[in-house]
């Protein structure tokens, strides 16, 4: 089957030279990421969380970008039918899909245009300050900052797959905060980037909020695995994971933290590792810990550990709030009032938080080598938003040892990471990481008993 | 608990006259169903379906009309905090508890004004002119009657307490309607009433569909055990249950009924006896009969009797699809694109449907005294539309003898009630009623065994 | 030539039993009025303010009311090319026509169902309060009244044929006033009632102002003559000229009197009549005379009557501004910046002053038969405002005598009015008429010498 | 007096690049241009045409660009007061303020960022391609180009000083033209530049069309001679007089050209050395000559001329409508609806039409000077299209050597232009310049007597 799809909601206006570079990018070696990011957002709302067997089901399955005079189209071969009704396809798929065009192939023609600019030594020197330009460049793209819109955008953050209660719990605070009139930018997929979007829309229903916006922030190497779920109404494909986290921050008028694994430490460590550099002291920022009560436990051993290794400075940056979706609603409300009147007060952009300062730490990649891991400076004698970015990394780490296909293939190879530093953040983090094993968190794709990719080495 | 709500939607803007009816109406002996159906409206939502319990644990509420100069204000005094967030009135809830004011206090001090007119000799002869003047007037004075939008009103009636399989149906269906980008009509209460505007509001989500509207047509009686569920944008109260049906219908571009008990079969005999009027030859409407597969047993002693008693003329009025959720909604989709033809030729409006005929004995209540339905013309020698609804009447018995208070008042004075006809009607009706006693559709206030409040007895 | 014309902007939906009356209401004596305002209606922006010539020039016109179910239609035979731009009529004018059917036709026979209501003696004891709630119906059937708008309307007043200068002047008060995003209530026609609204339109493009509201207020006696310009973009027909002069003061938030001759005066003597009653003393409402420097005479005439007749009291109620439109404007705004707060502080809508009180004296018609006229109480010796509203009626008179055809036909068979008063106040109405002889604004139809329709008599 | 504007309309979401380079640019050589722009759009509405004395009035005049995090802002020292309003700027003139900055430094410095690329080998093959582009990117840019808008943007051209009955005439066209819902694109300053946008105006509100749109299409050496009018509601500044008429061509459905002198001329067959080109075969493009009586002479002058220099094939491009505005609206309004077939069967956009082709020798810039002038090939022996760009660049020339300061100094140094060609050719050249003389359309600053800037030879 053959169809051919319409621009949506952007990419209406090319020029022909922009088509050109469009054209000459879709027969790149950015093909095939293209592709199967379409088709990943063309299966969106499927419930598989398999990228393989995705893209094994629509072998056949292409995109062709046409030029027309009148702007582009896109050309589907054998596409999902399950993005369409009686033959026209879904509205939203339909925007997704050309967010995918516009993220993947246009910015990349657009960044590969100022190619030369970003060798330059010039750029080196400035880096974060190009960086964070860059995140703004790609959200304005998305037209994804609204001038005049007050501060309403709660990020939620959490593991992918989650248990039932969980899932209804993460409704139940999307549903508080949906009341009270916030929106919500999770990662995109199922499971807790749903659930908080779906409360959120009865929420916003029953208030006859008209504005719902279900910000879904991906990147290339996981929408097919987290394929957009049916209400994300805004996709933006960030191009990687540091990207990511800096689009997440940047546009958060508050975050709330759900249960998770590994991976949700990581996040946490990042945003603190923001929060406790001294330059973003004047920074408000609401940031919520909650799961229902079967969860107390788990943020239990999390908080001992942030306070055991980064102090009390780090653990007043977050209120852990067990079993009351309410009470977080309410937290995100008033801080986000607090929000508010900080950025009034530094002239800041509501949209973009450009004042917030994040470290070169975190903004570059970390690859998660024997060597790399091995030399995180994971000792209480330094500043502690740089432990708290190395701690970040070694979770990090741990997170590509489990289950991403590079570090598991190191793993593989030389044996499990060593991790060494002073006794006491070495036991803190002994700890916590059994105990993510003793409930069962550190998934491992096909199930089977977790064998730690790590070992925890103590100073001598 | 005191506290002032001002208008939302409707009532903006009223002459001192008119606010002075208003509070006389507010003092008199309408107050009390004022007040109760304003309770049950602030209580959208909560899950209880017993009246009693209900206005027992808000026995100290009231609510009072409160005349300024800028217009009415009402003041609610111990109003269930469910309604509220953070203090603040839930946006729907307000603007149902105005959709009470307009259709309980102001359309009856309306009526009041012209009472001498209605009892006229005039008014008798001409009285289904009147009572749907009544109808269109009382939707347009909601706004429920919007000028130049396609025909997209789905009606769905079943059963109101069902069991998962039939409510996770149900939302199915509303789904596929929304992705067709169709509006939903139901008696607005929770089970059936809700599930196709949950599964509706994700379809047009994924649509991106702005313009969701999910009416509840409720009558007075029926508000308290069956309070708007969340979802309902459009709360209308007729003054009872013949003006509802009929707002129902000539609200509807489409209708699909679910499985329910002796009520949903008076539905469908309604809509039947309508249809089969000559007089209605001309008209569009699709109507679908559906359930997941666990139900075709029900449809299939339905389809039966309809076909035995009213024959196939009747029984190719409907389809009947079984556990395919696409398929209902694509027939209604066709099917309303017919009703567009239909209206475009005819002239008539597409908002109300005027030229649809309603006899008297579908317009007016009918009493189930054991005399009246003793009286009942149960037999084949006559037009069919007749024979339709004195079909209508012996189910509309029947439901008040199992479960309305004047009903079974009756039976227990009087026994059973004594249905007879020509020994084919009987023998079907018969079968029919022991077939739902037997899927335990004959539900009873506290769910004791069936016993049954009618007779059959059969023509010598 | 004959046409459908489908309604636009009101008048959409309506009942059988409403289209039944309207066609009924067409068909009675009300035929002919209503026919002419069409008309006039259709014949808008016309240069012509003759009357009789108008009606002769279109003798074949004729408008009947089609019913259909879908709503009605208005059938033209042979109406005004003028009104139509390639065979499609203009929109404004289609929406006019539809402005007068819901004004002339539909609350006529509105009126009319609740006649017998309006002979009672109940009635007649509250008879100010049911027209002042009759002036707000019609002015909320006309859509007229806005829910949550800010105070804008400014009300201008002034003589119906004016000179290049005057018209110039009054063209750039009302872009001044555009400039300040008020909007524009006039009595409908060509001349001062245009100029402002003209100035006003480039003003409000200036400042990209989209809400415009360009209202005319005229009476079918009137509209013929006067029909509505080009830009009146909301026009209602009020039944009489007291409920006319009692919408304008209403809805103003502001009035500015133009020049004018003796209609002029008794407008101005309205609104003192109403302003001077002690029960108005808190009532906020700026009122400014102006005019291009050539009027300055002619306005000094007029401050020195009011001054010696009425008192300082009566002349600090207005301003004089000559020359000046910026500051007119500007003297608007801030009036009606306390206009807001005298609303909001005696919770008074902004749409309609309910709390202004207006005498029975002001509220019904004045008969100018010579011996009403000789009846004017033109003493001193009484409450001021009632003075004032004596006054009025005196100028109303002179009106008639000058230029309505009954008054005329009154002075041919009688002689002059005869108008008797204290020395002091007769005096000083005999200079001010000499005046507008004198300045040619005792404006005659054929322009002829002018012989005045009056006598000042002094008491002895 | 000092002032801070903020953005309206665009720019409001800036990178801190791009900000950065905005201050940059402001600092540069390019600010003189960008401050004096700034100061003609201050002084729209003003009626001097005169840019010196314009700048000589406000010499203490500065603009700069503050860059806030949240954006940018305007500072203005001692800005003309006329474009404030009891303090606050005009919102058309402050938005115009911020497409001056959009359109004179955010274009440029986006310009300066590619350069590299513009001076290449390949910009210079595909110039034609990368012009194009770059016309379509500005207009893009000033969200000129809107999606999903039928065609109906009539370019209107003609004299910049006209008198009264030309005046009026043009608004007389405008007005006709707003009827049908038809909006209208210009040079932007006063004279015929405004008229046609002020009937519209009126044309437009008695249709209540809401979505105006006046487009005036300038230049930085013009703007200032020229200031926008009031009425302008989009200006765009293109870089340069090709380029801007490239703009008026790929924007236009229809052109209208009112009387002028030798500068309309140029106009008219810069638009028919377009559509004479072969390629351009298939483009439909309503072209109609028009004025009032007055002016049937000028018209018929004209048309005889470009019979007998380009033929039948040329004087069928376009119609000559005399005193009949009504007609010239029909004209364009059915041409518009074969502009709209014409697109849709070619697949090219309606907001830009991208299939026109224009000539090397249209798009270029051409430089008076006298070997220029004298090498222009005015024979009949080349294709029509050559012939009617060379005597577009003969009339260029003139009207340089008539008004342009660079022209007047050639003409100073080395005495009239030197024009030659075939007999038949010259002569007409001649006759048609003569008239010109005749009917005082060779307006030259002061308006002394006219003394030819060319003189005319003929091959032997």
């Amino acid at each position: 089957m053959i169809t051919q799809i319409s621009p949506l909601g952007s990419m209406d206006l090319l020029s022909q030279i922009e088509v050109d570079m469009l054209k000459r990018s879709a027969s790149s070696e950015l093909y095939q990421l293209y592709r199967n990011c379409s088709l990943a957002t063309l299966n969106a709302g499927s419930k598989t969380d398999n990228t393989k067997q995705l893209l094994d089901r629509f072998l056949s399955f292409e995109i062709n970008v046409i030029s027309k005079e009148r702007g582009v189209k896109l050309e589907l071969v054998d596409p999902p039918q399950s993005a369409f009704v009686d033959g026209k396809i879904i509205r939203s798929i339909q925007a997704n899909l050309f967010a995918v065009l516009r993220d993947i192939l246009f910015v990349n023609s657009q960044i590969a245009s100022v190619k030369g600019l970003l060798t330059t030594e010039l750029f080196n020197e400035h880096s974060t300050f190009y960086i964070t330009n860059l995140v703004f460049s790609i959200l304005r793209n998305a037209n994804a900052l609204h001038v005049g819109e007050d501060p309403n955008m709660v990020v939620c953050w959490g593991g992918h797959s989650v248990n039932e209660t969980e899932y209804y719990y993460a409704r139940q605070v999307g549903m508080q905060l949906g009341l009270r009139e916030l929106n919500i930018c999770t990662g995109c997929g199922p499971g807790i980037m749903e659930a908080p979007m779906k409360g959120a829309a009865v929420g916003h229903a029953q208030q006859r909020y008209k504005d719902s916006r279900f910000v879904g922030l991906t990147e290339p190497s996981i929408i097919a695995a987290e394929p957009p779920n049916a209400l994300v109404n805004e996709l933006i494909i960030m191009p990687d994971i540091e990207k990511r986290l800096e689009a997440f921050v940047r546009m958060a008028h508050g975050i709330v933290i759900f249960p998770g694994g590994p991976g949700t430490a990581e996040e946490l460590l990042y945003i603190l590792g923001i929060l406790l550099d001294p330059a973003n002291k004047a920074q408000a920022l609401p940031l919520v810990l909650t799961g229902p009560k079967e969860c107390s436990d788990y943020f239990q051993a999390i908080d001992s550990f942030i306070h055991n290794t980064l102090g009390e400075q780090a653990s007043k940056l977050y209120q852990i709030v067990i079993d009351d979706p309410k009470e977080v609603a309410r937290i995100m409300k008033n801080g986000i009032k607090q929000v508010k009147a900080a950025r009034l007060s530094s002239g800041d952009a509501y949209g973009f938080n450009w004042t917030l300062k994040i470290n070169k730490d975190l903004q570059h990649p970390f690859f998660p080598s024997h060597e790399n891991m091995a030399k995180l400076n994971l000792h209480k004698d330094q500043p502690i938003e740089q432990l708290a970015a190395d701690l970040r990394r070694a979770f990090s780490g741990i997170v590509a040892g489990n289950v991403k296909e590079l570090g598991m293939q190191e793993i593989e190879k030389h044996g499990p990471f060593k991790l060494q530093g002073d006794a006491l953040i070495m036991q803190q983090l002994d700890q916590l990481l059994r105990r993510f094993v003793d409930q069962d968190r550190m998934k491992l794709p096909g199930g089977s008993a977790y064998k730690p990719c790590y070992e925890i080495c103590y100073d001598k």
